[in-house]
Protein backbone atom coordinates (compact mmCIF):
# COMPACT_ATOMS: atom_id res chain seq x y z
CA UNK A 1 0.00 0.00 0.00
CA UNK A 2 3.04 2.32 0.38
CA UNK A 3 3.11 3.48 -3.21
CA UNK A 4 -0.99 4.06 -3.24
CA UNK A 5 -2.12 7.45 -3.39
CA UNK A 6 -3.64 8.94 0.17
CA UNK A 7 -7.77 7.87 -0.28
CA UNK A 8 -9.52 11.48 -0.81
CA UNK A 9 -13.37 12.29 -0.27
CA UNK A 10 -15.70 13.02 -3.05
CA UNK A 11 -15.80 16.90 -4.01
CA UNK A 12 -18.00 19.04 -1.91
CA UNK A 13 -18.26 16.89 1.21
CA UNK A 14 -15.55 18.28 3.20
CA UNK A 15 -17.41 22.12 2.13
CA UNK A 16 -20.77 20.97 3.66
CA UNK A 17 -19.29 18.94 6.91
CA UNK A 18 -17.49 22.26 7.77
CA UNK A 19 -20.00 24.32 7.04
CA UNK A 20 -22.42 21.95 9.64
CA UNK A 21 -19.51 22.01 12.14
CA UNK A 22 -19.47 26.37 12.25
CA UNK A 23 -23.30 26.19 12.36
CA UNK A 24 -23.10 23.39 15.08
CA UNK A 25 -20.61 25.65 17.19
CA UNK A 26 -22.81 28.21 16.22
CA UNK A 27 -25.65 27.26 17.28
CA UNK A 28 -24.01 26.38 20.87
CA UNK A 29 -22.81 29.78 21.15
CA UNK A 30 -26.33 31.19 20.32
CA UNK A 31 -27.68 29.02 23.04
CA UNK A 32 -25.10 30.08 25.32
CA UNK A 33 -25.91 34.08 24.56
CA UNK A 34 -29.63 33.61 25.08
CA UNK A 35 -28.91 32.19 28.41
CA UNK A 36 -26.09 34.01 29.68
CA UNK A 37 -27.08 37.39 28.49
CA UNK A 38 -31.20 37.38 28.92
CA UNK A 39 -31.75 34.29 31.17
CA UNK A 40 -29.21 34.85 33.93
CA UNK A 41 -26.71 32.18 32.93
CA UNK A 42 -26.95 28.17 33.56
CA UNK A 43 -26.11 26.63 37.51
CA UNK A 44 -27.39 23.52 38.72
CA UNK A 45 -28.44 23.81 42.52
CA UNK A 46 -30.03 27.37 42.20
CA UNK A 47 -33.07 28.94 40.22
CA UNK A 48 -31.34 28.88 36.75
CA UNK A 49 -31.04 24.72 37.00
CA UNK A 50 -34.18 25.29 34.54
CA UNK A 51 -31.13 26.81 31.83
CA UNK A 52 -28.58 23.87 32.22
CA UNK A 53 -32.03 22.19 29.81
CA UNK A 54 -31.99 24.13 26.50
CA UNK A 55 -28.16 23.80 26.76
CA UNK A 56 -27.58 20.13 27.31
CA UNK A 57 -30.67 19.44 24.46
CA UNK A 58 -28.66 21.58 22.00
CA UNK A 59 -25.34 19.96 22.80
CA UNK A 60 -26.58 16.48 23.22
CA UNK A 61 -29.60 15.95 21.01
CA UNK A 62 -28.48 17.72 18.35
CA UNK A 63 -24.38 18.82 17.98
CA UNK A 64 -23.92 15.64 19.04
CA UNK A 65 -26.42 13.27 17.78
CA UNK A 66 -25.55 15.00 14.08
CA UNK A 67 -21.86 14.70 14.54
CA UNK A 68 -22.37 10.78 15.60
CA UNK A 69 -24.73 10.51 12.61
CA UNK A 70 -21.67 12.05 10.06
CA UNK A 71 -18.94 9.99 11.11
CA UNK A 72 -19.48 7.46 8.38
CA UNK A 73 -18.87 10.19 5.76
CA UNK A 74 -16.29 11.69 7.19
CA UNK A 75 -14.40 8.78 8.22
CA UNK A 76 -14.82 7.16 4.96
CA UNK A 77 -11.19 5.61 4.56
CA UNK A 78 -11.13 4.53 8.45
CA UNK A 79 -11.82 0.41 9.05
CA UNK A 80 -15.79 -0.28 9.61
CA UNK A 81 -15.15 -1.12 13.45
CA UNK A 82 -13.48 2.09 14.23
CA UNK A 83 -16.07 4.29 13.00
CA UNK A 84 -19.13 2.42 14.01
CA UNK A 85 -17.50 2.37 17.93
CA UNK A 86 -16.68 6.44 17.27
CA UNK A 87 -20.55 6.14 15.81
CA UNK A 88 -22.11 4.75 18.97
CA UNK A 89 -20.09 6.73 21.60
CA UNK A 90 -20.93 9.83 20.32
CA UNK A 91 -24.40 9.16 20.49
CA UNK A 92 -23.90 7.46 23.59
CA UNK A 93 -22.30 10.78 24.94
CA UNK A 94 -25.34 12.54 23.20
CA UNK A 95 -27.74 10.43 25.53
CA UNK A 96 -25.80 11.10 29.06
CA UNK A 97 -25.80 15.08 28.19
CA UNK A 98 -29.20 14.74 27.18
CA UNK A 99 -29.94 13.19 30.28
CA UNK A 100 -28.71 15.77 32.62
CA UNK A 101 -31.03 18.62 31.14
CA UNK A 102 -33.82 16.29 31.95
CA UNK A 103 -33.16 15.79 35.11
CA UNK A 104 -32.20 19.35 35.41
CA UNK A 105 -35.88 20.55 34.02
CA UNK A 106 -37.61 17.52 36.25
CA UNK A 107 -35.57 18.93 39.39
CA UNK A 108 -36.38 22.70 38.37
CA UNK A 109 -39.77 21.46 38.19
CA UNK A 110 -40.18 20.20 41.23
CA UNK A 111 -38.23 22.67 43.28
CA UNK A 112 -40.99 25.44 41.43
CA UNK A 113 -44.17 23.44 42.00
CA UNK A 114 -44.70 23.28 38.32
CA UNK A 115 -46.45 20.40 36.61
CA UNK A 116 -44.32 17.83 33.98
CA UNK A 117 -45.04 16.04 31.17
CA UNK A 118 -48.29 18.39 30.02
CA UNK A 119 -46.94 20.53 26.63
CA UNK A 120 -46.70 19.14 23.22
CA UNK A 121 -42.76 19.99 23.98
CA UNK A 122 -42.60 17.39 26.40
CA UNK A 123 -44.37 14.50 24.33
CA UNK A 124 -42.36 15.38 21.71
CA UNK A 125 -38.99 15.33 23.49
CA UNK A 126 -39.97 12.61 26.22
CA UNK A 127 -40.82 10.37 23.24
CA UNK A 128 -37.93 11.27 21.32
CA UNK A 129 -35.04 10.92 24.05
CA UNK A 130 -37.14 7.62 25.06
CA UNK A 131 -36.86 6.02 21.05
CA UNK A 132 -33.26 7.43 20.65
CA UNK A 133 -32.25 5.07 23.69
CA UNK A 134 -34.06 2.25 22.16
CA UNK A 135 -32.52 2.98 18.96
CA UNK A 136 -29.23 3.46 20.49
CA UNK A 137 -29.76 -0.19 22.73
CA UNK A 138 -30.68 -2.13 19.22
CA UNK A 139 -28.20 -0.25 17.09
CA UNK A 140 -25.46 -1.81 19.72
CA UNK A 141 -27.45 -5.09 20.01
CA UNK A 142 -27.50 -5.91 16.11
CA UNK A 143 -24.21 -4.26 14.91
CA UNK A 144 -21.30 -3.64 17.74
CA UNK A 145 -21.92 -6.81 19.26
CA UNK A 146 -21.45 -10.37 17.54
CA UNK A 147 -24.33 -12.38 17.63
CA UNK A 148 -26.99 -10.75 14.80
CA UNK A 149 -26.69 -12.79 11.49
CA UNK A 150 -26.23 -11.08 8.38
CA UNK A 151 -29.46 -11.56 6.74
CA UNK A 152 -30.94 -9.87 10.32
CA UNK A 153 -28.36 -7.04 9.84
CA UNK A 154 -29.20 -6.80 6.39
CA UNK A 155 -33.32 -6.07 7.45
CA UNK A 156 -32.49 -4.07 10.20
CA UNK A 157 -29.93 -1.44 8.72
CA UNK A 158 -32.39 0.00 6.95
CA UNK A 159 -34.55 0.59 9.66
CA UNK A 160 -32.06 2.17 12.04
CA UNK A 161 -31.17 4.66 9.17
CA UNK A 162 -34.70 5.58 8.89
CA UNK A 163 -35.19 6.20 11.80
CA UNK A 164 -31.91 7.38 12.59
CA UNK A 165 -32.66 10.73 10.85
CA UNK A 166 -35.87 10.51 11.90
CA UNK A 167 -35.51 10.99 15.62
CA UNK A 168 -32.39 14.11 14.65
CA UNK A 169 -35.27 15.90 13.32
CA UNK A 170 -37.66 15.39 15.97
CA UNK A 171 -34.93 16.24 18.44
CA UNK A 172 -34.64 19.51 16.24
CA UNK A 173 -38.60 19.95 16.32
CA UNK A 174 -38.67 19.63 19.69
CA UNK A 175 -36.09 22.08 20.88
CA UNK A 176 -37.99 24.55 18.10
CA UNK A 177 -41.05 23.93 20.74
CA UNK A 178 -38.96 24.34 23.26
CA UNK A 179 -37.81 27.73 22.86
CA UNK A 180 -41.35 28.47 21.97
CA UNK A 181 -42.60 27.65 25.11
CA UNK A 182 -39.63 29.39 27.02
CA UNK A 183 -40.05 32.78 24.69
CA UNK A 184 -44.03 32.90 25.84
CA UNK A 185 -43.77 32.04 29.23
CA UNK A 186 -41.00 34.43 29.86
CA UNK A 187 -41.15 37.38 27.38
CA UNK A 188 -44.85 36.77 26.15
CA UNK A 189 -45.32 40.86 26.66
CA UNK A 190 -42.61 41.94 24.58
CA UNK A 191 -42.05 39.26 22.03
CA UNK A 192 -44.21 41.06 19.20
CA UNK A 193 -42.48 43.91 19.92
CA UNK A 194 -39.51 42.30 18.51
CA UNK A 195 -37.06 42.34 21.53
CA UNK A 196 -33.92 41.44 21.12
CA UNK A 197 -34.11 38.45 23.06
CA UNK A 198 -36.96 37.31 20.87
CA UNK A 199 -34.95 37.66 17.87
CA UNK A 200 -31.87 35.77 19.50
CA UNK A 201 -33.95 32.90 20.28
CA UNK A 202 -35.89 33.11 17.15
CA UNK A 203 -32.36 32.94 15.04
CA UNK A 204 -31.21 30.10 17.52
CA UNK A 205 -34.65 28.15 15.92
CA UNK A 206 -33.30 28.80 12.47
CA UNK A 207 -29.53 27.73 13.06
CA UNK A 208 -31.00 24.75 14.83
CA UNK A 209 -33.00 24.35 10.98
CA UNK A 210 -29.76 25.15 9.12
CA UNK A 211 -27.66 23.00 11.23
CA UNK A 212 -30.42 20.01 10.24
CA UNK A 213 -30.47 20.77 6.87
CA UNK A 214 -26.58 20.75 6.16
CA UNK A 215 -26.38 17.50 8.23
CA UNK A 216 -29.20 15.75 6.21
CA UNK A 217 -28.42 16.73 3.36
CA UNK A 218 -24.69 15.11 3.46
CA UNK A 219 -26.42 12.05 5.00
CA UNK A 220 -28.53 11.31 2.45
CA UNK A 221 -26.42 12.34 -1.12
CA UNK A 222 -26.19 8.87 -2.76
CA UNK A 223 -22.62 9.41 -4.05
CA UNK A 224 -21.40 10.50 -0.76
CA UNK A 225 -22.65 7.77 1.02
CA UNK A 226 -19.56 5.72 2.83
CA UNK A 227 -18.60 2.70 -0.12
CA UNK A 228 -17.35 -0.60 1.38
CA UNK A 229 -13.27 -0.75 1.72
CA UNK A 230 -12.05 -4.10 -0.74
CA UNK A 231 -11.09 -5.85 2.37
CA UNK A 232 -14.53 -5.33 3.65
CA UNK A 233 -16.21 -6.29 0.58
CA UNK A 234 -13.73 -9.69 0.47
CA UNK A 235 -14.50 -10.51 3.78
CA UNK A 236 -18.07 -10.12 3.79
CA UNK A 237 -18.36 -12.06 0.35
CA UNK A 238 -16.04 -14.90 2.30
CA UNK A 239 -18.86 -14.91 5.36
CA UNK A 240 -21.63 -15.21 3.20
CA UNK A 241 -20.12 -18.13 1.17
CA UNK A 242 -19.02 -19.81 4.13
CA UNK A 243 -21.18 -19.80 6.95
CA UNK A 244 -24.32 -19.46 4.87
CA UNK A 245 -25.45 -16.14 6.41
CA UNK A 246 -23.97 -15.92 9.38
CA UNK A 247 -21.47 -13.55 10.31
CA UNK A 248 -19.09 -13.84 13.39
CA UNK A 249 -18.71 -10.15 13.85
CA UNK A 250 -18.13 -8.13 10.71
CA UNK A 251 -20.57 -5.02 10.37
CA UNK A 252 -23.25 -4.07 7.74
CA UNK A 253 -23.97 -0.34 9.39
CA UNK B 1 -50.94 -6.31 -23.65
CA UNK B 2 -54.77 -7.96 -22.86
CA UNK B 3 -53.13 -11.11 -21.59
CA UNK B 4 -50.64 -9.78 -19.55
CA UNK B 5 -51.50 -9.93 -15.61
CA UNK B 6 -52.65 -6.68 -14.00
CA UNK B 7 -49.38 -4.84 -12.43
CA UNK B 8 -49.01 -5.39 -9.26
CA UNK B 9 -48.02 -3.12 -6.29
CA UNK B 10 -44.71 -4.25 -3.70
CA UNK B 11 -46.10 -6.07 -0.12
CA UNK B 12 -46.93 -3.51 2.24
CA UNK B 13 -46.96 -0.19 0.44
CA UNK B 14 -50.77 -0.53 -0.38
CA UNK B 15 -51.02 -1.06 3.71
CA UNK B 16 -48.58 1.80 4.34
CA UNK B 17 -50.72 4.26 2.10
CA UNK B 18 -54.05 3.06 3.63
CA UNK B 19 -53.11 3.93 7.06
CA UNK B 20 -51.36 7.48 6.12
CA UNK B 21 -54.72 8.26 4.59
CA UNK B 22 -56.38 7.49 7.76
CA UNK B 23 -53.87 9.45 9.57
CA UNK B 24 -54.38 12.58 7.47
CA UNK B 25 -58.16 11.88 7.16
CA UNK B 26 -58.19 11.60 11.49
CA UNK B 27 -55.69 14.57 11.71
CA UNK B 28 -57.75 16.68 9.68
CA UNK B 29 -60.51 15.48 12.27
CA UNK B 30 -58.79 16.20 15.06
CA UNK B 31 -57.98 19.66 13.91
CA UNK B 32 -61.98 21.26 13.18
CA UNK B 33 -62.93 19.18 16.37
CA UNK B 34 -60.27 21.33 18.31
CA UNK B 35 -61.58 24.36 16.80
CA UNK B 36 -65.12 23.57 16.82
CA UNK B 37 -65.76 22.11 20.24
CA UNK B 38 -63.23 24.70 21.88
CA UNK B 39 -62.61 27.64 19.68
CA UNK B 40 -66.28 28.31 18.52
CA UNK B 41 -65.55 27.18 14.72
CA UNK B 42 -64.63 28.63 11.86
CA UNK B 43 -65.84 32.18 9.79
CA UNK B 44 -63.97 34.02 7.38
CA UNK B 45 -65.18 37.74 8.19
CA UNK B 46 -66.10 37.17 11.94
CA UNK B 47 -63.49 37.47 14.87
CA UNK B 48 -63.56 33.71 14.24
CA UNK B 49 -61.27 34.48 10.93
CA UNK B 50 -58.10 33.46 12.16
CA UNK B 51 -59.36 29.90 13.18
CA UNK B 52 -59.16 29.18 9.05
CA UNK B 53 -55.40 29.49 9.54
CA UNK B 54 -54.74 26.14 11.17
CA UNK B 55 -57.63 24.69 9.60
CA UNK B 56 -56.08 25.68 5.80
CA UNK B 57 -52.53 25.10 6.94
CA UNK B 58 -52.98 21.70 8.24
CA UNK B 59 -55.39 20.42 5.16
CA UNK B 60 -52.83 22.25 2.41
CA UNK B 61 -49.65 22.14 3.75
CA UNK B 62 -49.81 18.66 5.63
CA UNK B 63 -52.64 16.49 4.02
CA UNK B 64 -52.18 17.64 0.32
CA UNK B 65 -48.61 18.04 0.72
CA UNK B 66 -48.40 14.97 1.65
CA UNK B 67 -50.21 13.08 -0.75
CA UNK B 68 -48.82 15.33 -3.76
CA UNK B 69 -45.78 13.76 -2.78
CA UNK B 70 -46.92 9.69 -2.22
CA UNK B 71 -48.87 9.81 -5.93
CA UNK B 72 -45.74 8.40 -7.66
CA UNK B 73 -45.88 5.44 -5.35
CA UNK B 74 -49.37 5.08 -5.08
CA UNK B 75 -49.98 5.49 -9.11
CA UNK B 76 -46.70 3.34 -9.56
CA UNK B 77 -48.18 1.87 -12.76
CA UNK B 78 -49.74 4.53 -15.15
CA UNK B 79 -47.75 7.08 -17.44
CA UNK B 80 -45.33 9.04 -15.43
CA UNK B 81 -46.94 12.65 -17.73
CA UNK B 82 -49.70 11.62 -15.55
CA UNK B 83 -48.31 11.50 -12.31
CA UNK B 84 -46.17 13.98 -12.75
CA UNK B 85 -49.22 16.40 -14.03
CA UNK B 86 -50.99 15.13 -10.37
CA UNK B 87 -47.82 15.70 -8.69
CA UNK B 88 -48.08 19.51 -9.91
CA UNK B 89 -51.63 19.97 -9.13
CA UNK B 90 -52.11 18.62 -5.76
CA UNK B 91 -48.88 20.80 -4.84
CA UNK B 92 -50.75 23.44 -6.67
CA UNK B 93 -53.95 22.35 -4.73
CA UNK B 94 -51.91 22.78 -1.38
CA UNK B 95 -50.62 26.03 -2.05
CA UNK B 96 -53.95 27.79 -3.08
CA UNK B 97 -55.57 26.21 0.43
CA UNK B 98 -52.49 27.62 2.35
CA UNK B 99 -52.60 31.05 0.86
CA UNK B 100 -55.87 30.87 1.76
CA UNK B 101 -54.82 30.21 5.45
CA UNK B 102 -52.43 32.90 5.56
CA UNK B 103 -54.85 35.84 4.43
CA UNK B 104 -56.67 34.48 7.30
CA UNK B 105 -54.08 35.27 10.11
CA UNK B 106 -52.72 38.41 8.21
CA UNK B 107 -56.56 39.89 8.10
CA UNK B 108 -57.22 38.59 11.52
CA UNK B 109 -54.48 39.85 12.96
CA UNK B 110 -54.95 43.53 11.65
CA UNK B 111 -58.56 43.37 12.69
CA UNK B 112 -57.15 42.74 16.24
CA UNK B 113 -53.97 45.18 15.94
CA UNK B 114 -51.71 42.13 16.55
CA UNK B 115 -48.20 42.61 15.27
CA UNK B 116 -47.09 39.94 12.25
CA UNK B 117 -44.06 38.22 11.92
CA UNK B 118 -42.31 38.13 15.00
CA UNK B 119 -42.48 34.65 16.12
CA UNK B 120 -39.82 31.26 15.20
CA UNK B 121 -43.25 29.65 14.23
CA UNK B 122 -44.06 32.89 11.18
CA UNK B 123 -40.88 32.72 10.83
CA UNK B 124 -40.15 28.91 9.70
CA UNK B 125 -44.21 29.00 8.22
CA UNK B 126 -43.61 31.87 6.22
CA UNK B 127 -40.19 30.56 5.04
CA UNK B 128 -41.37 27.00 4.11
CA UNK B 129 -44.21 28.70 2.12
CA UNK B 130 -42.38 31.05 0.23
CA UNK B 131 -39.57 27.76 -0.70
CA UNK B 132 -42.44 25.60 -1.55
CA UNK B 133 -44.17 27.89 -3.86
CA UNK B 134 -40.30 28.51 -5.68
CA UNK B 135 -40.06 24.48 -5.33
CA UNK B 136 -43.57 23.79 -7.25
CA UNK B 137 -42.20 26.93 -9.79
CA UNK B 138 -39.02 25.20 -10.58
CA UNK B 139 -40.38 21.98 -10.22
CA UNK B 140 -43.04 22.65 -12.95
CA UNK B 141 -39.96 24.63 -15.15
CA UNK B 142 -37.85 21.44 -15.07
CA UNK B 143 -40.05 18.47 -15.31
CA UNK B 144 -43.64 19.63 -16.84
CA UNK B 145 -42.92 22.10 -19.38
CA UNK B 146 -40.60 21.03 -22.36
CA UNK B 147 -37.05 22.64 -22.30
CA UNK B 148 -35.14 21.72 -19.83
CA UNK B 149 -32.32 19.34 -20.94
CA UNK B 150 -31.93 15.85 -19.77
CA UNK B 151 -28.64 16.64 -18.27
CA UNK B 152 -30.28 19.63 -16.53
CA UNK B 153 -33.36 17.74 -14.96
CA UNK B 154 -30.74 14.90 -14.09
CA UNK B 155 -28.86 17.39 -11.68
CA UNK B 156 -31.77 18.92 -10.52
CA UNK B 157 -34.11 15.74 -9.41
CA UNK B 158 -32.05 14.79 -6.23
CA UNK B 159 -32.11 18.81 -5.10
CA UNK B 160 -36.31 18.18 -5.73
CA UNK B 161 -36.44 15.49 -4.10
CA UNK B 162 -34.36 16.66 -0.89
CA UNK B 163 -35.83 19.95 -0.89
CA UNK B 164 -39.52 18.54 -1.30
CA UNK B 165 -38.86 15.69 1.67
CA UNK B 166 -37.56 18.69 4.12
CA UNK B 167 -40.33 21.28 2.79
CA UNK B 168 -43.17 18.41 4.00
CA UNK B 169 -40.89 18.06 7.25
CA UNK B 170 -40.55 22.21 7.66
CA UNK B 171 -44.60 21.84 7.68
CA UNK B 172 -45.14 19.60 10.01
CA UNK B 173 -42.90 21.23 12.42
CA UNK B 174 -44.20 24.84 11.57
CA UNK B 175 -47.67 23.34 12.27
CA UNK B 176 -46.56 21.82 15.82
CA UNK B 177 -44.89 26.06 16.50
CA UNK B 178 -48.33 26.72 15.85
CA UNK B 179 -50.38 24.35 18.43
CA UNK B 180 -48.02 25.30 21.12
CA UNK B 181 -48.76 29.03 20.00
CA UNK B 182 -52.04 28.64 20.26
CA UNK B 183 -51.82 26.54 22.99
CA UNK B 184 -50.12 29.54 25.06
CA UNK B 185 -52.19 32.18 23.70
CA UNK B 186 -55.86 30.53 24.73
CA UNK B 187 -55.27 28.07 28.26
CA UNK B 188 -51.59 29.02 29.75
CA UNK B 189 -53.67 29.13 33.25
CA UNK B 190 -54.98 25.93 32.48
CA UNK B 191 -52.86 23.76 29.88
CA UNK B 192 -50.76 22.24 32.79
CA UNK B 193 -53.76 21.07 34.30
CA UNK B 194 -53.96 18.23 31.10
CA UNK B 195 -57.06 20.08 30.36
CA UNK B 196 -59.16 17.81 28.02
CA UNK B 197 -58.35 21.02 25.08
CA UNK B 198 -54.52 20.48 25.77
CA UNK B 199 -54.70 17.12 25.47
CA UNK B 200 -56.85 17.13 22.32
CA UNK B 201 -54.09 19.43 20.71
CA UNK B 202 -51.12 17.73 21.68
CA UNK B 203 -52.83 14.49 20.31
CA UNK B 204 -52.99 16.47 17.22
CA UNK B 205 -49.60 17.71 17.18
CA UNK B 206 -48.45 13.74 18.05
CA UNK B 207 -50.62 12.77 14.65
CA UNK B 208 -49.07 15.12 12.96
CA UNK B 209 -45.92 13.29 13.66
CA UNK B 210 -47.21 9.90 12.67
CA UNK B 211 -48.78 11.45 9.54
CA UNK B 212 -44.97 12.68 8.54
CA UNK B 213 -43.03 9.44 9.40
CA UNK B 214 -45.59 7.12 7.71
CA UNK B 215 -45.22 9.39 4.42
CA UNK B 216 -41.75 9.69 5.06
CA UNK B 217 -41.27 6.10 5.58
CA UNK B 218 -42.93 5.23 2.18
CA UNK B 219 -41.03 7.69 0.61
CA UNK B 220 -37.63 6.62 1.42
CA UNK B 221 -38.06 2.70 1.22
CA UNK B 222 -35.74 2.03 -1.98
CA UNK B 223 -38.05 -0.84 -2.98
CA UNK B 224 -41.16 0.94 -3.29
CA UNK B 225 -39.73 3.53 -5.61
CA UNK B 226 -41.59 4.04 -8.89
CA UNK B 227 -39.73 1.70 -11.22
CA UNK B 228 -39.85 2.97 -15.20
CA UNK B 229 -41.96 1.42 -17.19
CA UNK B 230 -40.18 -0.55 -20.16
CA UNK B 231 -41.73 1.94 -22.79
CA UNK B 232 -40.21 4.91 -21.08
CA UNK B 233 -37.15 3.23 -20.63
CA UNK B 234 -37.07 2.93 -24.11
CA UNK B 235 -38.04 5.93 -24.84
CA UNK B 236 -35.79 8.00 -22.58
CA UNK B 237 -32.44 5.72 -24.18
CA UNK B 238 -33.58 7.28 -27.61
CA UNK B 239 -33.34 10.06 -26.93
CA UNK B 240 -30.36 10.32 -25.63
CA UNK B 241 -28.71 8.91 -28.12
CA UNK B 242 -30.24 10.38 -30.81
CA UNK B 243 -30.48 13.77 -29.15
CA UNK B 244 -27.06 13.98 -27.23
CA UNK B 245 -28.61 14.78 -23.82
CA UNK B 246 -31.59 16.90 -25.03
CA UNK B 247 -35.06 16.30 -25.00
CA UNK B 248 -38.32 17.73 -25.95
CA UNK B 249 -40.88 17.15 -23.47
CA UNK B 250 -40.34 13.27 -21.25
CA UNK B 251 -39.64 13.43 -17.48
CA UNK B 252 -37.35 12.43 -15.26
CA UNK B 253 -38.83 13.12 -12.05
Amino acid sequence: MDGAPPPTSPTGLSAYVAVSQLLGLTLLATTGAWLGRYRGGVAWHSPLQFNAHPLCMVLGMVFLQGDALLVYRVFRHEAKRSTKTLHALLHGLALVVALVGIIAVFESHRAKGIPDMYSLHSWCGMATFVLYLLQWLLGCGFFLFPGASFSLRGWYKPQHIFFGITLFILSITSCLLGITEMLLFKISDSYSHFVPEGILANTLGVLLVAFGLVVGYVLTREEWKRPPLAEELALSMDFKTLTEGESPGGGSQ
